[in-house]
């Protein structure tokens, strides 16, 4: 089924209910974060782009987009640059489990048995992984055993052949893709005006030893807050990083929801 | 200080600190629901209009808007329908306590010191309540004594005069104002494409005996999900609420925040 | 059925099991709250009217009265003065949630059906409900999904015949009966060696902003505590008040427990 | 200093400010439950008494009886006859220790520096002592650190001489004193329009093995529900009770609230 | 069945599943803690006495020993010498009770029907109650309702003639059997390089008065950290203690679990 | 400071006491799980390993190794098979938590100031960065702020030269060495007798889509458990492995604690 909007918050309980009921619909549950991600970029990066691809994927599969998160996990310093830094704003582990777990079963309760959530920042994950087996151990309970669902984070949907366009310099890897050329470049393709690319920094990939250490030690991350230079980002490469991972979600939804 | 958006989220960290960091900038949170607004309006509605005010309190005494809570507590019967209509996707009150609790902490530790919570469902109201003395509690215990909490839900700042304006023909209650004139007539004035008033249910208001059942009596509430009719909903009285609500809260928070 | 007394805690177990183990007689749990009254009344009022209502009500009912809830959610500075007085000694939200749950489920696993939770403290609505809602689930849980549950508060049933008759100068609203001449005419009909009337602090009902503060501001309470003046009390209305009230339950318990 | 009352809850809240700001009242606190006691004794036992000797050391040492817990812990086979039988009805663990907590942090907030908690119901004691070791943790965060509190079940303050005088056949221990002699004797003296000795069974003490079984096996348990018989109970007994405990609980707070 | 280990953890997942899965092989979980022995005995005597007697037991009766549980409850002052001894690493008792039914419900998973915990530690003896009854009851939820639980603590096997031979002197009690002759000797018995008895305190056994105080007063407990003196133990007595304990639990698990 | 055990638990209270009391001693914490690993090895491999490498770690650096978590998070598919398989017995992720939480400030509390969570298995990785963030706040609320927390997993310290060494037909990915190469040389090289090599299953890497399903689909793991083969583990391998991660983390915890 299509509708007027991929967004389900957009629609009336009566066309909703219509296209849930059955169960058939699949929900897409975008997961951020309010989070810094550099000198050139707004502070929700981490929303604007989980729920942007959920939105695409919804239309091509007729799914429903829920409303996202737009709070997440601490930020981690070799992910996020840190939880000591302004404008990163966060929940515990145990209220983002909650607050997702609370979610999947409102809708389960409604009649949705296919979910996917669409996770846009790295250190949500396992706290994702917990509340949908929270969630299912609950719906299970409830009597409900028959509810499916898939996670993904939106980055590990690019292949190699899309790395080695993206990165021809060299991939510097994911752990340190905060603020660099992957999320610059999506966010200058969807959203330009929120990105000041002359104010970005410039520097070499952050590197860390191989261990933490709390309470964390500021110096290790640049004074940027990002983790890699989005110098090369570009508004090309958002739209083959748009395409790639869009098609590789639609694809995946496909095998699971049929 | 006035800033390109009223918007936290869409600022660069440098930006946003340098707004908070002295603790003068007040953070203004809407909080909302994802939750059933009859036959005529989308289920995000109470994210909607406290963001709106938000923002136009915020572009007036140079503040900043967080992010919306996007989910929110249960709904009730007597003023939303009730939790078991389709759409209505809710929170458990402990985990809707313990994220606002988290993000208020988070903004404190920022250095924020004025926080105005800006509700739009009146089922989070107790849990809100709950929440903000969490938070200064371990606020406390981590040294910040200092830190303001003002609580809100804009329909509390409508007037005597604006009521009599806005229902001619007798005021219902607010209880039962869940779809109706006023949501209706604000939602009209900022989204009109998001309101199918032809599709609206015309019904008397709901009554209720003096006392709640569980589970629910779906009977109860109008099929419609509305609980009085938004058919005298227009254009001209979402301006007056817009006009009186914003004019209220600026006059509260140049009180309270000086 | 009806016994020598309303109060289960009164009964020996055989007894009390013969009464409930058909699941046919109510349960009535009063929920009260340990919080100051002003200069007049002592700190249990919230304790001792709503338990008073409920045996009245067992008692034309053929129902159980349940040991009293003795602590309560916070004061709340619009409708109890607030929970920074001395005397108003509370429990967090959870806490009120948990032990109402645990209770809730305890009296269904030994075969009650119908609960009647009678509320004496403002503040507690909405954790009740919240209680409510987690023990149902629970209950289903462990396979009970014949469990009813009536909430209310017994002000709700005063009438509007008998505000006139209570309130000859205007009803002041709800909002400011802390303390009273609602709570305190009953107190003056059914404990009036605990009413010090000649304490009672006259003043014009307090008044509110549309908003509120936290951490409270103290002076935003009347220095005695009370919401508005108690100074027109009388033992005559304390028996309408329990007529009437009494009678409103009754048939309201009649109506849903059959 | 004495009051007309030893029950804070029957005062007002400047009588109850006065006697507790300086932090020099004790409170005494009677911690019970909601459990069968066999087929001659009411379900509030536990309440009445440990509220009876909160009443009477109150009296003799100035302090002041704060309104009981009316609900305890889950009963135990050996020591209350199992959570199975009809009337018992009681809190998880976790709710205890909450409400508890919140109760001494409360009245520590309010000034009081000296508590005691009287405890009626066997089972509740180890989640009393993780109650108290919480209040302390967050008492000592907001910066009180001159809480003091005792713990306390009447019965340990029955000395030798008093169980010869009082089991003249020998004494069974307190492992099955549950509605035996002990509680009986005390409920003739102070409650005797309660105890229905002519349906009290006779039986020999419950012997159980030296380990426990879950679920639960009921046929352990007596069918009376009673672990030993209450056939020697007496009013006089009962006196010799209320003297020897009250004195032993005077004198330890004597010793340890100055 | 017997295996080449009692320990479950040291077999391959197809060996444990041919095991377990059909739900005749028990499977004993040691609960033990990291808490002061005195100045003869290690921090571990309370994971290292049940584990043996799990063992033991294990392999007389075909059962499995799950891992054991390395952290405890709490130190109790009268039973344990306090939990403000240096070494005594404690856990909150929501924490043990999680954790505790985290595993039970775990092993029920796979097709455990008879799990025994055996305790080593006291003060972990309610919170073992509680965590029973919760994965009692959410195993309920999961539809299993056919497992069967024994909790014991090994000394409640030591019978009186064997206190007779232990204690020539008189019996001081369990109460201050902390680092005692009991455990002594056991660890004489089995870990002899791990006992440093000329480093025992030798010291009368401990007195307390019949209540708690909290914050604990230090000088209640000898200075040893031991309740009672050590110096009877002896090899010998380790070896009956080990028989008699051992033949009590086989017995006891022949009984319940067939 | 040398101590004749590296694990604390093996010493008396009074030499733990001298050696942590003044903080300079770090405590190094294995953090392990009960968790399938193959055909041919045992299900605490997980415990085993971290705890071998924090014992030669705290020789070498004279600190002290606390007694290991026994169980740990949730197997991921991916990672470690997937949480259905028998034998893996797994805890809530707050269960995990709160576990750390408490022994990480309990050890605090003791005068440690230096401490390093030893990681044994990879689900768990999330869930100790967020137990070290809640007990760091809770130590900062007791007045402790100079508490430092390392946090490693041994294999991080694998480096490129020793992979090219191990794996000299090509690296498969940490992803999928569970129960390969790496894991099964430490074991055959530190417990030869647990490890069956013949039993051993050997299949190619397991591969996996870009995101996770659940329930999850069982036939994505290898029949085995394993996620790659351990063909080609030697008892050599696991001497390369056990020298190089050692030296890593010993020269790691000389730069962080001195």
């Amino acid at each position: 089924m299509k509708y007027a909007t991929a967004f389900a918050s957009e629609m009336t309980w009566p066309d909703y209910h219509a296209a849930v009921r059955e169960g058939q619909t699949p929900i897409l549950i975008p997961i951020g974060s309010m989070e810094q991600h550099g000198h050139h970029m707004p502070l929700h990066v981490d929303v604007l782009l989980p729920t942007e691809f959920a939105r695409r994927v919804a239309l091509a599969i007729g799914a429903l987009v829920a409303p996202p998160f737009t709070y997440g996990y601490k930020s981690h310093q070799k992910s996020g640059g840190g939880n000591h830094l302004p404008g990163t704003t966060s929940l515990d582990g145990a209220t983002l489990v909650a607050s997702l777990k609370d979610v999947v079963k409102s809708f389960a309760k409604q009649g949705v048995r296919k979910i996917c959530l669409v996770n846009g920042h790295f250190e949500n994950s396992w706290f994702i992984v917990e509340a949908i087996d929270l969630a299912l151990r609950e719906a299970r309970w409830d009597g409900i055993t028959d509810l499916k669902i898939v996670v993904l984070s939106y980055w590990d949907f690019v292949h190699n052949e899309a790395i080695a366009q993206l990165y021809p310099g060299g991939f510097p890897g994911w752990d340190v893709e905060h603020g660099g050329v992957l999320e610059t470049s999506l966010m200058l393709a969807l959203h330009p005006h929120l990105v000041h690319l002359d104010r970005a920094v410039d520097h070499p990939p952050a590197t860390f030893p191989p261990y933490d250490v709390y309470p964390v030690r500021p110096e290790w991350t640049p004074p940027s807050g990002t983790l890699s230079s989005p110098r090369e980002a570009s508004v090309d490469k958002g739209h083959i990083l748009l395409e790639v991972c869009t098609a590789g979600i639609v694809a995946a939804l496909r095998t699971e929801f049929g």
